[in-house]
This record gives structure tokens, sequence and C-alpha cells, in this order.
């Protein structure tokens, strides 16, 4: 049977990882988990209590296609709390996670063979979904002088599209007013279409992330329930579109999605009164973050820019004298900690560089931290 | 801001249906709903209390991609017991939703350009998903004698896919064995990947729905735990497909979509055990459908082929003088009652066609029948 040129999309290679620390657990080691990007708690209470209230009052069928009323408020509301910027629950499309997210929003935008320019180090899937959907990908490489974050110098009428993320993910950096101002400016300039990715907001150390939506509504914002809400598994995001772009993306998520999930837009819409519950999460993240920050330099690891926000440290390597792969199969076999080569992030730099999460509990972290010195030493620092 | 061109989908026209029944029963009309393509009826009891009692057990995060390994083993055993065929749990990748399975099946399988072969009357989606993706569709158009089904007449090489729906929605109508096995060796003969929906199995009234399965291990099945399994809202389907095209498809899951929503995989795995509210369920469809073919045919509804499966009856109303449209506007405004212009199944002889679905309570159908009984005699039988 046949099978397409473009469904020849890259797998993560953290699932080599994921399976090797599962492998190693099975035969009784006790592995730290800083390989996987999610947190380690469950949805808030309040959120699992008020699905399990609905489950049993209605048969919850689809809802509409751009998601339940109430969730779409909702989310409005938090953009007038969060941020001071006024959104009208029109411009708010709810998604099946911030992947469906991405789907809308590379076809509403782009045709076959459109170039969308994103930062490697980055999301793998980035470019693996632009590559499905027949996109260009317009490689931006990053630099630790620049934080790993598009600049303008990067923008040119030859894009249709530029995707940033901020917090970013490996590499936790944002994008401050001034940053985020100059790349909006850009682009409308060069008529390049711009997607801001912010499913790290609200789990930020330094300062406020900063939307998009603070500096135009000429823009696609992604944002998800996965990571400050705690509801990976639940798959639902929302997006946050031009008021021009609603129809068309009403009718493609018809067709492609129908709905996202009842029972999670359910789920995310207590979660959002969650905030004890969500802020002690991040409280954690803030005391894991220092923990590492404190730690991993000391170990010899290097070019660390402290994270803005998301649960990711990005590390160079290259003066262990092994790759990324080796470094984190060696790492799990001898320490039993699990890690990220930099290849999922950066296919042409990542051999030299890894990533650490540190979404798990606080006592793993501590204890990733000491084993990852420890492990350190046998390389010249 | 810019849109792509192969955003230009078409919306459902049923959604402009629903919000003027809506609109009716806000101003204290009483609407009987057989617009809608989905049970009245919630996921089966055992199902919510499964996934009541996993949310209080664990996070629920993110899952593999191809879906839980409990889950793919009890899918494949579904088909040792339903239909005495043999499939490795392997095989099985569950999706969110058929409408995933839908995305990932058109682009592991084609590439922009290809052409694909549909029947019409069909799902209204089966195009816009293809054309999204940039893929031509080849209209089939199917005939009363033909039971809106191919046959191999319609199968060249011409062709890069089929994708054939058994039982089919809007008729209901099933390919028997005989038929489905011409179906899969023209496509052999040809070289045409063959996608078979069959989201509708479980609900047949004939006779058992025959899977693809049966007949061929080079296909792609896209199942669904909406209909049967009334779980529309939570999202939540899955494909059996060759071994040979599995580690494509994880890859292009993974990036895509990550996993299917934890919390629904969780519940489908329960509802695959509630056999007996199942049943009651689809016993509700067999009457309403008797209830239908007695009165529908006799009140001088026309060329309707007597469902095999699924919940919906199919007439033609061209005898009466208006457009389905309008047909359907007038029966709402005079009768209150919603149905479906044949022009989301049909663009091209859809406005002398109806689809009625008869998946709604009993007392609901069998007032529906007397009032489209009452309706009908303002036309010339």
């Amino acid at each position: 049977m046949r099978t397409s040129r473009r469904s020849a999309v890259d797998s993560f290679i953290v699932m080599d990882v994921m399976e090797a620390a599962r492998a190693a657990e099975v035969a009784g080691q006790d592995v730290i988990h800083m390989e996987v990007g999610q947190p380690g708690t469950p949805a808030p209470k309040l959120a699992r209590d008020g699905l399990a209230r609905a489950m049993e009052e209605g048969p919850m069928g689809y809802t509409v296609a751009l998601g339940l009323p109430a969730l779409r408020e909702r989310i409005a509301r938090h953009y007038g709390e969060v941020y001071g910027v006024d959104v009208a629950p029109s411009r708010i499309v709810v998604t099946s996670g911030s992947s469906a997210g991405f789907i809308l929003s590379f076809l509403t935008l782009f045709d076959a063979g459109d170039r969308v320019g994103i930062a490697d180090p980055g999301y793998p899937s980035y470019r693996n979904i632009l590559g499905a959907l027949d996109l260009q990908v317009e490689r931006i490489e990053g630099t630790v002088a620049n934080r790993f974050q598009p600049t303008v110098a990067n923008i040119n009428s030859g894009l249709d599209g530029l995707l940033i993320a901020s917090p970013a993910n490996p590499t936790g950096s944002m994008l401050d007013r001034d940053a985020l101002g100059a790349l909006v400016d850009a682009c409308v300039a060069s008529d390049v279409a711009l997607i801001s990715d912010e499913i790290y907001h609200g789990i930020e150390y330094e300062g406020r992330a900063i939307t998009a939506l603070e500096l135009t509504d000429e823009v696609f914002v992604i944002n998800s329930f996965s990571k400050y809400f705690s509801m990976t598994g639940w798959r639902i995001g929302w997006m946050v579109v031009p008021e021009s772009h609603v129809r068309v993306l009403e009718r493609l998520a018809q067709n492609l999605f129908i709905c996202p999930s009842h029972a999670s837009q359910i789920t995310a819409l207590h979660a959002m009164d969650a905030g004890q519950e969500l802020s002690a999460n991040a409280e954690v993240y803030q005391i894991n973050r220092q923990v590492l920050l404190d730690a991993l330099p000391a170990a010899g690891l290097r070019d660390i820019a402290p994270p803005d926000g998301a649960f990711y440290i990005y590390a160079n390597i290259a003066h262990t004298g092994v790759d990324s792969r080796t470094f984190t199969a060696k790492l799990l076999a001898e320490e039993g900690v699990a890690a990220t080569p930099g290849l999922d992030f950066d296919p042409v730099r990542g051999h030299e560089t890894v990533r650490f999460s540190y979404a798990g509990p606080r006592e793993a972290i501590a204890e990733g931290a000491v084993r990852i010195t420890r492990f350190m030493k046998q390389f010249d620092s």
C-alpha cells in the first residue's frame, strides 16, 4: 500500500529516551524524569469535581465547533484580568490542544509551498506539522546572544509567516515588550503572518509574559490548558484570532475536528477558577528552577540562559566530547536521570545540547541535581 | 492578514438549521430534533464511573501517541468477538475521533494533487478535509439502484484512493460481503488505496455490518466511539491500518496530535464493556426506524431505501416543488421539526433531498412522524 512523501516526518528522539527510561524502571532502577515536558500534577481538583458533576447532568454531545460559549467568555475575561487587554469572546477559538491550534492556523494562513520562519532550537512539531502540510520551514538560527529568539533582522518579504514562542521551549526565554513589538512591526511591514505560541504563559519567573495581543490584533495567538493549568492529557487549548478570520476557522474546525472534547472543555472551564492550586504548582517550578540554576552551571553545564518561563533548562555539553544522544544515554545508565538530547529541538546543532525539564516534583528535581553533578565529574570542565 | 486558498471550505448547512431550531425553542416552540447525527444518550454509566475513579487515581498526562496499550488490546479483541477476525493490537491507532482518523489517513496515503473517490451523497467533511489538505475529490454519483454506494465500475487507475462508508451517512445503506469484496479487489488491481469508514458499525438492522478487515489487511479502517458507544462529545475513535504503516502513523500522530484525550481513552475502554446499556440504545433506534419506515413513504416522501444501519433516512422531495432548504425551513416553522437539507451531503442533487435522523428518544421520533405526515398533506403526492 502506498505511503505519501509528506508523511515522512521525524519522530521525537525523546520517545527513545522515555522508552529507555521505562525499561530501566522495569529493571528496577530508580529513574528521575527530566525528559518529559509536562507537569506531574493532575488537573486541578476543582476541575475534576466539575467534570464529575457535569457527567451526571447531561449527555455531553458535540459542542459548537468554536467551543462552549461559557468557556470562550471565560477565556476572554482572562485576558482582561491577567494582561489588561480587551478581547471579544467571538475571537476565541477553543481547540483540541495547541496541536489543533497549529493545524488550524497553518491551514488558514498558508497554501502549499509557503515559507514559515521558526527559531532553532524550538518545539520539534513546528517543523513536522509544517512539513506534513506542504509548507517550507525557514530555519532561524537562534544564538545565546539573542536568547534563541528571532529578531527583526530575520524578517523579510520572502517569508509568508513567522511562528514565535515566548516563553520558548526548550530554552524558557521570553520576548520582552520591545522585542515583541519590533517583531510585530516588522511582520506588518513585510506582510508576514504572525503566529504567537503562548502555551507556557503563567509559568514565568522574572516578570509577566507579554501576549502579542497587547501589541496588535493582527496575530494568531495559540494557547493551551496543558502547562499552567496542568491538563496535558486532556488535549484542550485555545486560539485568539482576528475577527476577520473567525468564520474561516469555524468552517475548518467544523470539518476537521467537529469540536474539542466536551468533557475537556468543561474541565478547562472549572480549571480557570483553580488559582490557588495552580499557584502552588508554579511555586514548585520556581524552587526547582533555582535548584538547577545553582547546581548545573557549577557542575560544568554551559551556555545556560536563566529561563524566564516554562520549566526547562537548555545547556551546552560540547566540551564533554560526547554527542547529546550518547550523553543522555550515559546519564540514564549511570545515574538514572532521563533528559532530552537537543537534536529534537535543533537538528543542526542539537548534538551538543541537552534539555532538562523541571516540571516534576520538588524532591525528584533536587535529587536529579545531585545526580547530574556527580555525573559531570567525569568530564573536564 | 492573509487567508489561504485551501481554507475556503464549505460550512455545514445543518448548522443553520440547528441555529434556527435553537431560536425557535427560545421563542417557545416545541422542537423535535431530527437534524443532528448523534445519540441523545450519554456515555454509558459504566464508562462515566470508570473515568470518575481514574481521575482520582493519577495525573492522566499524555499517553503514547498510538493510544493506551490496554485500549488498543481491547479494540483488537473486539474484532475477534464481533467479526471473528484476528487483528493484532499493534495495528490499532487510537485517534481523537474519526476526524483525526481522516486527517491522519489522508496525510499518510496521499500527496497534494492526488485524487480520492467518494460517493455522493456522503458525509460532507470528507470532501472538505480532502480539499483543505490539497487533495482532489473524484465525485462518484450514487443512485437508488446501487443504494448510493460506489461499484467496481467507479474504480480506475486514475484514482489514488477510494473512501467508502458502510453503513453510510446519510442513507444508512451497507455494502454486503460480495460488493465490498469486489471493491477491495478492484482497488488492489488499480493500486487505489482503500479507506473504509465504519463508524456506524454496531447500529445495524437486517444483518451484521461487514468490516473490510474480513476481506483484506490492505485497508485503512476508521471507526469511532461516537455512535454505537454513544460518545460523540468525547472525540475518541480508532483506526486499523496495515502493519507496514504503523510507524509512519505513529510519527504523524505524535507531531499532529501528541495523543488523544487520556480521559476519553479511559472512558472508551470502560464503554466497551457496557454491552447491556448500548444494546438498549440500539433497540430504540430499531423502533424509531420502523416508525419512520411506516410513516414517511405513506406521507409521500420518496426513494427511501430502508436503511441497513446508522440512524438516518434519506428521502427525495422533488415532487413537492420546493427545494430542500425551503422544505426544511417550512417544516421547522410549521411543525417544529428540524431536519437536514440534502445539500450538505450532495452539493449537486441535494436540493431535492432531506435527511431525517432518528437517533433521538422514542417519543420524540414518534411525534416527529405524526408532524411530518401532517406537514406533507399540503403537497400533491
